[in-house]
């Protein structure tokens, strides 16, 4: 392998980079997990975790992959052969898909064409049609992290509610929380799902489930069988700082951290910034005479974007060509978009010139594999990069 | 709080210490999981933790407390109804049968005191009686991390085959892994439950399952549900050094780090540090006139203690004031036990002097707390500390 | 070499053991040391520094070993051919002397028998007989690490005081500062020199001279070539927060943190747990039927031991043994000494326990090397530091 | 101040960015400077710099900042009132003028515009002229930190002995060790001056002399008072593995893990990258309509860029503009270059992508400062990366 001088740039869509402060933060001794030093350090990261769903409701944290989260959502809240309707915004969507069936749940699809977030008027009519409440949740993922796709959850709610229908609305949020705007008590969402490794800067091993009242209340009736994924015992456990089984404890120490500094920047800057990224990601993708694959422009993410290739293949011949020649990872189509697409990752821990570089990578990368596209991406960025910050610089002052 | 000079002495029988070099190695950037760096570190990992089980088979790694891969082990295998006989061992068998209860599975617990470790023949006399094998699967941890009584796992096997049953044989090793020496192959274990935060050396958030052939197979027809645990998806994939899911990847490059640093000493000089510190820690609590709480010599764990308060109460206010005035933790009595006993964990990353600091730090501690005892249990536990290490050095010479 | 699990305790009088949060602390990004985040922590660590010093006036900090401070002092308060009254105290003094000689000053010595601290009369006495002032300068150790004798600083400032003599008193507070009490004002020292790596509980690389306002006057006029060592420059860049040529900058971020430390604690109860350490570490001396070195118990040292080897030899092989069996490193006999002694550093992040665990570590290798002593000097250590922290937990309560 | 999310931009021209692996590195308990454990690190170290240097011969390390190891340099070689030549390439060479002079040495400058090396002919023709062997050392700048010009020490070493010159050599390779070409033995350089935190991938806190015979043999005679400095006992104790005082343990640590990354990445991979830095750099001023300070392309240094500001002012506005809204620090223009001039620093563990973040984020801040230039810089420094990488990644291919 060659070597690689300076830092990697890691632009997958998550994992992302992790501060120096979580890092170092997470390398300390692990301590007794049934004292007091423990137990006041899980009280702050417990009250600190709410205020990042943007929810007063307590959230559940997991030592788990956001893979766990999603399962967890569904084995508290339903029974043995109830109907899910799933939306297909994507890759990650189809898995959750996959992983409600494995679980004994009955799924249903509302087709996408995964260039889109979820249509909440589709939804409102499937549900519509559900006189007899069949359907016992609605599953929507926030920012589907396979197309760069944000899903957009207060119309969902909305929808649901015009339907008056009964239906759990669960929400995935691992590559969106903490890099976009997320609210769980006004947007009305029952379960969210996050993770640690994307907007919340830390290495994964941590899933949250953020809940409501009415999925606690459904949570008592739900049978599918469930004991480490179990919310009562967390939730009771928690009130005092603890946790039913032995906790990730130098993950917390890093989520501890996490929450301090997102709140240290501001939750409206860490958005506007990631809002600013994706802004000039797109520039540079359009100057560089390519698509960008999501094509709704008010479903575009600022945690990633995806771009398509010209002539629909080589991604995958030009993201080996960036990792080797100028020590960028950058994120792989999936499934059915496969060496079409590649992903940037502007998500986490990022400012403008990391930015600039990431994509400084990719253009320099388009050439050197002799993918057809114009320069001046780099440059499209930076315009949009000067004027927003500029823009926020005069609101910050005035 | 008061503030406390020095290294805290964490001597709770697990989450352990974690040395400088494998929290070192977790301080260091999240990378590119579907990557080829971290796919080489993931195979060399997957290698090596199956050194630890001493197995030649595939060994699960979770990103999970052990909590989890007790599920894993049971949803994996065994189907709605399925009857498990379990035995006693205390706190933590008790709450594995719980969890296998709230999985729907029916459970048999063969009772036991507390103060022992399994025994064989009484399992094996329970299976001699089920004729129709309606037996599925027999549980047994091996260190019973709540009494200090170690399971003979071999005598276990010895006993399903005299029986010549054909129920899979379940072990928890949780605190027993690479402290006390447990042989996943040669004892004929289907399926062994490990976790990251005790013998491993690392802070919580990793669990593990080794499997037999017969486990695998057993997989294949077992219905309970099961996702984020199921092994197939992640043998399939762990073949090329991948994962399903987000794994761990920060606890994974400490466990690379632990695993070489289990094989720098050498397992077996691993196993015979902690034979000689349960050893001298027994040396220290009889000179004190305390009581021992395994009651059978050939069941003392050499990776705890637990020690019975005269009068029978009375350990929790000790081990505070052993916390807030020599800055130490030990281990609480659990349930039934609770306030009856306190655990000395010596196990991980430890040694003969941090052993006496921990025992002097127990003495002093029952002369502060008024508790009747004699002294010299710090004396007698270097005489057993100098004679051992004395006879380990001439047979390494040798 | 052999294997060792656990942590190395490291008793030599210095290095001393860094603290975990010291380290973090350092294991930053290196920032611009001509920048405002830079200036913003130089300025709280250049006036925290004088806080451990127990002084007002300015503290110079130098990217150096002590040796370099000791140089420091010297070379900005003293001309070509000045003569220096210096205490021999131990090996450390002859040090400081024999420099003093290599930079072109000439030295006398008053001799003493590497057993007691500085003798403040005799001190008086010479200045007294030295009516033209030839002297310029009485240098001496405070707290001497070769013998663990400590000179009485206040008594040899009122001997000079008594003699009206006008030379300089400089001191050596290598091994002292930040872990015995010392005044710089009230003691009217004129230059202190320290080092980062015992009490303050850092890496070495760091040294430093606190100064009087009568040393900075004496700088104006003393000819001695310097530079590096300057104290103008470096004073006058200070007050802005800067320094004349690069600074060690991580290892000031170490500083800042070990600073905030010591006042956690609370210098007052930092000075008293050396002095219970010291006491401890005695009474093991005594009842193992062994002699301290320090044969003045007004003189008796907190932060080290130095203990005679009965037969007054293989002091060596005594710690050669220890650190091989048991990963201790204790400090040795330094020139006349030589073999002769050992010393046991209980100074810098150190607490009860872990003391328990050296004096253990040396009363097992005093049994191992076969070295004629009693044994009981853990159990006499014990006795001593629960009636200690009995009767500091008092008093703090009242 | 304004919270910056991601990874500062620290593009002075040192200190640079450590990478991870040092800081961790360095980041463990320091041990017994006296130890085997020790020695063994200290000899491969000791060994390992001299690679660094180009040498066979030893290179003392000192706990010191390079302008320690200016001052060691000409205190082991010189005599009070010697005659020094230097040459002016800018501030540092002046600032080591200054220095010679307060200790007692007296120095001829040859004059310089401060946008050129040093003119080796200037000095032969100089050296030529002094039949007397006054001058008793040539001291010149290799990378003029403050100007960004190389001087060719090679063409200096001829010129030396094409006059027959006895003067030593000396060199300050502050800024260019580990970073530009440079050979202590082939170029006949007498003493040679270095420094951690430039090349080397160091927090400031070590600095060097490599020597020659010639050199040690003067030091036998040379008469200015050292102590700290003095090479003799520092020499024979390096024999052993061994410090004459304390040294700087954990930064020896990171200097033995700096060395191996150095080798790793292999020296002339590690030349070629900062040349090639350098290049895209200075293409980036060109294309901005800009002005490298640097008048001579032979001089042009791959460690950093100092670029003009048009119409002669401006640049700490332009610097803080450029630190406020982006959170990267530049290099400022010093003593009459005040203002005048930014350098960029592209040395160090540093690469491709960080290179455009950094051009990037000058290219916007000259446009939010509003300094006159054109746009593409960036751009043209893509050209030069891809065409040398292409040609680096052919030549490794052939």
């Amino acid at each position: 392998m060659t070597y690689h001088a300076g830092r990697h740039f890691l632009q997958i869509p998550g994992p992302t980079n992790v501060p120096d402060r979580v890092l170092r933060a997470m390398d300390m001794p692990t301590m007794d997990h049934r004292g007091p030093e423990f137990q006041a350090m899980a009280k702050r990261v417990l009250t600190g975790i709410r205020t990042i769903f943007q929810t007063d409701n307590p959230v559940i944290i997991y030592p788990a992959s956001g893979t766990g989260a999603w399962e967890a959502a569904l084995v508290n809240t339903l029974s043995q052969g109830d109907l899910v309707l799933m939306y297909e915004t994507g890759h990650f969507a189809s898995l959750w898909k996959k992983l409600a069936e494995r679980l004994g749940l009955r799924t249903e699809f509302i087709e996408g064409d995964w260039r889109h977030g979820a249509d909440a008027a589709a939804i409102g009519e499937r549900l519509a049609k559900d006189g007899g409440h069949e359907i016992k949740a609605v599953c929507v993922v926030h920012n589907e992290t396979s197309t760069g796709c944000v899903s957009p959850i207060d119309a969902v709610r909305k929808a649901i509610d015009a339907a008056s229908h009964p239906a759990l609305l669960m929400v995935d949020t691992i590559s969106s929380l903490g890099s976009l705007d997320y609210r769980h008590d006004q947007w009305g969402v029952d379960v969210t799902v996050g993770g640690s490794q994307k907007g919340l800067m830390l290495p994964p091993g941590l899933s949250f489930n953020a809940v409501s009242d009415k999925a606690i209340a459904a949570s008592k009736n739900a049978s599918l069988p469930r004991s480490y994924w179990a919310w009562d015992e967390m939730l009771a456990m928690n009130e005092s700082g603890f946790f039913p089984f032995t906790p990730a404890t130098n993950l917390l120490y890093g989520l501890d951290a996490a929450i301090a500094m997102l709140h240290e920047e501001g939750l409206a800057n860490v958005f506007a910034r990631h809002q600013r990224h994706g802004a000039a990601t797109r520039a540079a993708v359009e100057a560089w005479g390519l698509e960008v694959l999501c094509a709704e422009p008010a479903h575009h993410s600022g945690a990633l974007t995806a771009v398509m290739m010209p002539g629909g293949k080589g991604a995958d011949a030009l993201r080996k060509a960036i990792l080797e020649r100028f020590d960028m990872s950058l994120g792989a189509g999936l499934s059915k978009l496969a060496d079409k697409i590649f992903r940037i990752g502007h998500l986490g821990d990022f400012n403008d010139l990391t930015l600039i570089g990431t994509l400084g990578g990719v253009e320099m990368g388009l050439g050197a594999a002799g993918v057809t596209h114009r320069k001046g991406g780099v440059e499209a960025a930076m315009e949009v990069l000067v004027s927003a910050s500029g823009s926020e610089a005069r609101q910050a002052a005035e």
